[in-house]
């Protein structure tokens, strides 16, 4: 016999723009939308009968119709109304809507910044995941893709060694990630998300430049730590790591030297690290 | 106060070619091999402590060292050694190694399959997750990125419309998908993977191909359910379908009927349906 | 005193999809096209006037339209009928269609090749460019994406070496490659584009399997003067091959021998070497 | 008989990452460099005899062993090096170094810009193409991959209609772009390159986000004749616009209004618009 087990469904890559246009000054939002709905779908599957699952052209339509008259504040907010709607489906037990935020900057000109001319900044996504259900809310915000390297205060020593492990010691290496972070708040009612997101990534950088990295274990920690210390509207703080090994090159054979000058990213293998850090 | 929470580091992107030379003829395995390790590394996080930080350096170096002796059947096969090597570290209660087999197939000449020149073929990439730990071995086998379509027995209706509903209802539509699918083996001691694999991509592909879809919710529960019934090894069956719409074009502004003709494929937004099913 | 040197514009990645419906057994088409104009657009550009500024909109719904009569054979016959629509146009001097086909093949089901359920290939894309214009038209076939390999028959030696020549001399390497190759054809009336494609596709790998290649360089030239001499319709043959290096891996470390069994493959930093071969 | 025709042949995809240690304070260059030649390479191809044939792999260990000691002021100046060094062999007619620079800024912290903490910049990509021969050098410089959006001034209409033609004329649509520019610059001795590429790309953001744009055609125009109006050092401008359109969503189905206020943003099909301005 067979049963049915997991199961979860819904609309991604939803993309919309957003255009605010308060007179001569405009201000663009530019959002990848996913909403997926987990509950009462055994019938859909077992039984063919669609009575229960909502379109997701459906899904896709309402987050454009929503967008119009909602999305005016926080990417939170938004997923908040979005992801209530469809938790309000009777067979619905738990709403998810993820998105990520475009950020697209006022292109600077001889007159200041334009008022209605913008370059997409690539320096990172921000993320939030809204999940609404029987259960309550849960807002986990976060950003994605926000390269960064260190160049001192990075070190890998101490590691055991068997007769597979060539890799040297080092006190002294380059240190560079592509950075996952997500944080889930503890409490979402009456918080600033836009403030807050601001606050909680400036330490996030501002930690992740200064602190002395052991390994990258240890950054994880200590940069999650000091959210948490910062941030007291953060419960917990989850980072995924690759690290893009930088590997020094052997410039001897070509008569120089090479005291941590010029070396080569590779992207293949990586390391990858992740890890919680929550409060206790 | 501040703890740790769920963690787990490792290797990915281990990219290894293994060619075997059964004189002059050559076989070419091309894998990308993911090794991460759960256990108690809680020191390297919070004390900065890498006494029992296997360096993600040496899991390379290992994947490259073993391949030579033991890539010598399926990857589960190869997966397998290589996770029981690492969860035998007293720190490790989890080790994960994740497989892609990239398939390269002789290439036709006149003279019949070339012995030693091969083309890669990008229908799908096999997969396979090898977990070895405390609680015993769990062998997951699968593909990605098979993409598919009907062009007939695909249908969509009698799901619920609201006012922000405007998909028709349609007995006869176009059904696309980038297929992701796994399946959990019972029990692997002597089982023939490769054997396996074949078999149950088969069926897959079979059943994909004669089934009438009431929705991609159903089609994966008779894909599953087939699979279930027919090979009698696999515990349980998780796909993952994207809806990878195609419109039909509205040629009737210029002078043309259009009845299941010229479509546009799209891939955003796309519905995103997952479901398991097991044995009950 | 400034003026408008080349210009040319088009619509891009038109993305079409074609169920042709013979019964119950259906065939899919599926391409990528994009259109170009060069001629006489200056008045666009300077003066801000679009009376000959047929829009890249009109360019995608004339694809479309055109597919459902015109797109019953090779890509070759339906690029022609779109490129002499454009190149009718007064004001364009030359009118350049590209189409990229990928091919679906019929899922092999337990009753034989199923008559409506297809899978993508993913071998490689094939390619057509139809200029047609005031000196006559053009056409090019050819194909991109094919990843080959050869384990044997394989060579580098005798090369230039000065101080920073570091790569060892080889008679037995592996040479990987993404072929890109397009032919030219002399004259195209009446060519069965179908059948030359299938036939100049089967030399480029017979000849690429058998040969012994000295160099990437050489094996272009033994390639592409294979093709001239099977296939009197081609007029040149022009091929992009990266040198995706495969770097043996040194195994002695770790105590065992590696002899060109276990490598690295890897795409950063590769070689890249194009050459055209053509009648004298 | 066959000939040989055009070919050229070389390295791509050099990764490479150069610290600069000034004392406490560093910085960071992050290039990607490709190196090919064009010159008297025939005996390769035809005969299989390298002799001519400087190994690509050479190119690469030269791309690094210039970078410690070259590679300290702009990537012109480095490729212009790199160039000649390869254009001195008597067997190359023409040595191409093309330059993409990944920009690192300093991370911002509680204490100031980080004097050894970077993230990496993803609002465009700076290029720069070097070509060394027997008939002089020139020098290309340029971005790609900057992604911008005009939310006002933004037309097209009065273009030509005839029965395909179904997109609406209007006089405020947005306009989007991922804009590639290259400009060659009239004479290079003593040319500040950053100085000339900040300048030069502010100018061309300036009137980006400035001008009025009957089509894309004429935004070419316009912003290449302002840098050749502005930078006397520049011979000509090459412009690639792709135009990513925004479909405004027909909302009035939901009740809603939608005054350019929702849209979505694609990339398939988009427009391709290229055109050369230089002076005459």
């Amino acid at each position: 016999m067979t049963e049915l087990g997991f199961n979860r469904y819904g609309k991604s890559a939803i993309r919309l723009v957003r255009v605010i246009r308060d007179g001569a000054r405009h201000t663009v939002r530019d959002l990848t939308v996913a909403i997926s709905l987990e509950g009462d779908f055994e019938a859909a599957h077992v039984a063919g009968d669609n009575a229960a699952v909502v379109a997701t052209d459906t899904m896709k339509n309402t987050a454009y119709a929503f967008a119009r008259e909602h999305l005016t504040g926080s990417i939170e907010r938004f997923g908040h109304v979005l992801a209530h709607h469809f938790a309000a489906f009777p067979q619905v037990n738990r709403a998810t809507v993820s998105i990520d935020e475009h950020r697209w900057v006022r292109i600077p000109t001889d007159d200041g910044p334009a008022p209605h001319a913008f370059l997409r900044s690539g320096d990172f996504v921000r993320t939030a995941l809204i999940e609404a259900g029987t259960e309550g809310d849960v807002v986990t915000a976060g950003l994605r893709d926000l390269i960064v390297m260190k160049t001192a205060r990075s070190a890998f020593r101490d590691f055991p060694r068997d007769e597979l492990t060539t890799l040297p010691e080092t006190d002294d290496r380059l240190m560079a990630s592509r950075i996952a972070a997500t944080w889930r708040y503890r409490e979402e009612a009456g918080l600033d998300f836009d403030a807050a997101f601001d606050a909680i990534g400036a330490t996030l950088l501002d930690v992740f430049a200064e602190h002395h990295s052991p390994s990258v274990q240890a950054s994880i920690w200590i940069v999650g730590q000091a959210i948490l210390e910062r941030h007291p509207e953060v419960e917990e703080v989850t980072m995924t790591l690759p690290n893009l090994h930088h590997w020094l090159i052997d410039l001897t054979q070509f008569g120089q030297e090479n005291e941590g000058e010029v070396f080569v990213p590779t992207t293949e293998p990586h390391g990858l690290i992740e890890a919680t850090v929550r409060r206790s």
